[in-house]
């Protein structure tokens, strides 16, 4: 996995992407190869809400020359030197009078910026602030052979089947060029996920994975998927800036606060393991459309790093910075997440008329009987306190409890329910309620 | 308006007024001159909920006077010498047979104490201690030329009317005699609220103010408009000892504990700009009958000073110790308080699908595009922190919070929303959408 | 009732009891001479939820004998030296092939141990540890007479009809032989209490009175009477361990917590006039029926000492340890609970609609008009302190609070408020409205 995620790297690196146009396109087929991507595009000119779907933006290339010939700025050398969107240019220009279409950091001075116009249509060109200071005097020609082409919005999905219709969305956005942590990082954890989750021995929850241009194409995905995520998602959440070097997940909660992905990231950050963060409609990914107050699905954000680092939307972002292990950690810890999530949800007690006799059954301690807890493999605890936690989880699982809920009142852990949920499970005894549905 | 209300508070000091009865009709003739009052009264010998509207008290004359001919108290002189609503009687009474029907203050020897028994029909006349003490010996003429009449409890309203139907109600009771804090305070802050709000540009809701006799003519109100109220108040409050030494308003909060002008003077009182009380059916004013749990409307009490001060209910409360002045901070501080409660409430998000395209607007900050924010004349804020609280209020806008709730999520004030909110209205993103409608 | 207490006690506990058969019968028998018990039974064979009522046990003899003649253990002598539901056995076994059918207590050596095995059918013996240690080699004559005969699982219930139909149950089990306080201090405190609440003046609520074996006899209890308790129900407690060295009552809550009795208790608990417990489905008695999830009844457990005592099923549970008077104070108080559970409710301001005329009815403290309050023999404040009290339940009486909920607004005891309920009652200003009616 760790290889593949390497050498993939490598590859999407170079091309430019956008939140539209060929890059975009072309990366999404090199995903395809490794997960069954369907690809689906709204078309230029859709009113999708309050938005108009964009042209497709074409690059041919983007140059700025000195008078001298010496190349200030190349596309096709570094494809964040063009300023993303750029219209079609061709000018010769006074150094002064290029000053408004540069941009760069002062405070980085050997760092390229990351900059785009998507909505307001404008040119510029993107270089280190010691460039920019160095620049001879002279004229400067500024070129850039882009078209807006009639085409789409893109997005591609898959869907790895669960024991009921309910759904876990995992997404992340692909329209950033050559940047590393923010954003093949993402794309490349929801790779990964998709390949681990297709290999567990079961799945309560239907998963989804989504590939989008950010903030016009998760508006888009959701102009076509928004009423089946209203009846369908038990939590969704947005993978981006999954490397870098921080030692835990940090995740952002949904904006009803309770997702089940939220609780179990919560109960995470109480023991040390996460950082949660509020929602915050002010900032963020696609999770603010998610979150809109017409959908306000339970759909948080999953980062190591996000947005608090200084190589943030510039070239230092890069694949040193961003570390393919420190991606394999996030795979790890969200895919453990997501395990965790499959017993931390509502169950339903299907003997709720006083206590099951669970003697009968072999689940109440007895010097004389083989107990189903003791001839299990996998025992951390003795037979009591197994029993205790199944009588627990048989008396709370009434709709209106999770084991999340149960956990709590125990001051345990959702984990620590795991045996006694799978077994109550094979008995009969109990029977997953996820959101939505009622007995 | 200063003048205004000291030469209406000189007009109005001296008239003897009751629940019921000439004064009081008199006294609201006079409030009519400068705000359009519609008078209404409920005939005498009405059931109106518990109670019966009991007859008018027309006095003529009250006068006790000692054989030597020495007047010891005169209704004509200052009208709260007889105890208010007496029977008629006259009678010659020694000094002891006299004393039931004496009313003074050991404790405040100089004030003459102010007695009513509206529904416990007897007589008496209230004195200072003082004289009470000296009284010579001998026989007392006691004379009250007083009748009850066929007639009925009066109220007088009147509407500002607002964008919406629904309403906040602002009322103060006129039955009491000659005291100053403790009633003219509030008619008098009641008359200059109107005139105030009367020139506001906009009114998102209808203003209704009200003038009745205390308990019985809120009753009579009720009993009338209690239904009206049940669809379209918003919020209430009695007005109350509105002068007097004391540095900021003192509210009772509503039964609800949750009216929109409670959580405004919540938010006050959290900055140390008010004090606030909890409801309380034990003791205050028209707010008990409000609140009553057939009712239970969202109706507090706002005052400076209620019964706080050992002027209460007693000829200390005159002019000197209410003082125009602070009659004036209050009407300035309770307008202040009903200009947020405009913006306080619950707003929709007319556009709740994804986040709206404020880029297209102007509203998002960009170098090259002059912005809606900027081009404010009133910007107290940079661009980008606008756009934040602009996007706080789209996002919570939802029908579950109100622009108070959102202040609340971001540690900020309501009126530091003030500009987005009304910016998002004026481009017709958002609307106020008062208690009890739903979109 | 001491007295009787005491006789009953002694009667009682010689007998073979179990959770079916004639020493049952015959207990509950005795109880019915002064309780108008009716007995019902639920068939051997009944399909009770998730269990299957068993047959009777019947047992004539069970002696162990050692080869020498020395009797070793013998239920004629002490009951619980037979495994109860041991099954018949009539064998020779050496000492070593003996030991797994014994039953002692090491840490306890003087104590013989209670032992039962309902569902696992299997035969026993019990005996002090000292005995055990001290057992001569040779071989072993162990004879049950037992059978198992078609029969059923019986309960007997009384009622005491109060002024509404809803019901407050109390019960306790009577499944344990000849152990003190647990399990005979329970059915005597509930026949006690029978007595006791038979002399009430009033009634408001009607109280059932249930004895019957523990589990499989709550069990079939509810079978029978599930459904009339999920519309009668108003609470209901267990009563065990009602004896002991324990200086207050110990409560464990209902799993809702917020049952009438709960309230009480929490109430007095933090007075520090007993403890509290929250419901827990790992441990206690019936009230784990009452409270699976498909009931869900506001079902408590009351006792003195709960499981806490080294006396705890071994036959060092006298009648010394548990005594009659600590019996006594156990009744004393739980029958204080019940007369503030009797008030602690929601009532209904039968004049919900402004404040009611309290002045017209005597109710409102005035110098010339005799008081209803200070009429009254048991007056405990003055009549501004009633007259506030009747103001504060009349404004909250109004279906959402109850008066616990007004004590706690009060900062005071539901027992400040016995007079102003009652008189308010009397004057018909208020009425009782139990958990599931509305007005």
């Amino acid at each position: 996995m760790r290889d593949l995620l390497d050498n993939l790297f490598d590859e999407l690196f170079p091309i430019l992407r956008s939140i539209t146009g060929p890059g975009l396109t072309r990366s999404m087929e090199i995903f395809s190869r490794y997960m069954p991507l369907q690809i689906e595009s709204v078309p230029t000119g859709t009113q999708v809400f309050d938005w108009l779907v964009p042209p497709e933006w074409h690059l041919k290339s983007a140059r700025l020359i000195h008078e001298s010939g010496k190349v200030i700025a190349d596309a096709a050398t570094f494809n964040i030197h063009v300023v993303n969107y750029s219209a079609p240019v061709d000018v010769m220009l006074s150094r002064e009078e290029l000053e408004p279409y540069l941009h760069s950091l002062p405070d980085l001075p050997d760092a390229v910026p990351y900059a785009t116009s998507y909505y307001n249509r404008t040119w510029g060109f993107c270089v280190s602030d010691n460039v920019r200071r160095n620049l001879p005097p002279g004229m400067y020609h500024a070129v850039i052979d882009s078209a807006f082409v009639d085409g789409g919005v893109p997005f591609g999905e898959c869907i790895l089947p669960g024991e009921c219709d309910r759904e876990i969305l995992l997404t992340s956005y692909l329209c950033h060029p050559s940047l590393a942590n923010n954003e093949l990082s993402g794309p490349l954890t929801l790779l990964a996920l998709y390949q681990r989750l297709s290999k567990w021995p079961r799945r309560r929850y239907t998963y989804r994975f989504l590939l989008n241009p950010e903030t016009i194409g998760g508006l888009c995905y959701l102009y076509r998927r928004g009423d089946h995520l209203r009846h369908k998602l038990v939590a969704g959440m947005v993978l981006t800036c999954m490397g870098g070097p921080y030692p835990h997940l940090n995740y952002r909660l949904s904006r009803r606060g309770n997702s089940p992905i939220d609780l179990v990231l919560q109960e995470r950050a109480a023991r040390g393991r996460a950082t949660v963060r509020a929602f915050d409609p002010t900032e963020g990914s696609d999770e603010r459309q998610y979150c809109s107050p017409g959908f306000n699905l339970p759909f948080g954000q999953m980062a190591r790093s996000y947005a608090i680092y200084p190589n943030y939307h510039n070239s230092l972002d890069d694949k040193a910075y961003m570390s393919i292990d420190s991606v394999m950690d996030s795979v790890a810890e969200v895919e453990d997440v997501l395990r965790t999530v499959e017993i931390a949800g509502h169950f339903r007690n299907l003997s709720p008329y006083g206590e099951p006799q669970l003697g009968r059954r072999g689940l109440y301690p007895n010097t004389n009987v083989a107990s189903l807890w003791t001839n299990s493999t996998d025992v951390i605890a003795d037979a009591r306190t197994l029993l205790n936690r199944a009588l627990m989880v048989l008396n709370y699982s009434d709709g209106h409890h999770s084991v999340h809920d149960i956990a709590r009142k125990a001051g345990l852990a959702v984990e620590d329910f795991r045996i006694a949920v799978e077994r109550l499970e094979d008995i009969g005894l109990l029977r997953l309620e996820p959101p939505g549905t009622s007995a």
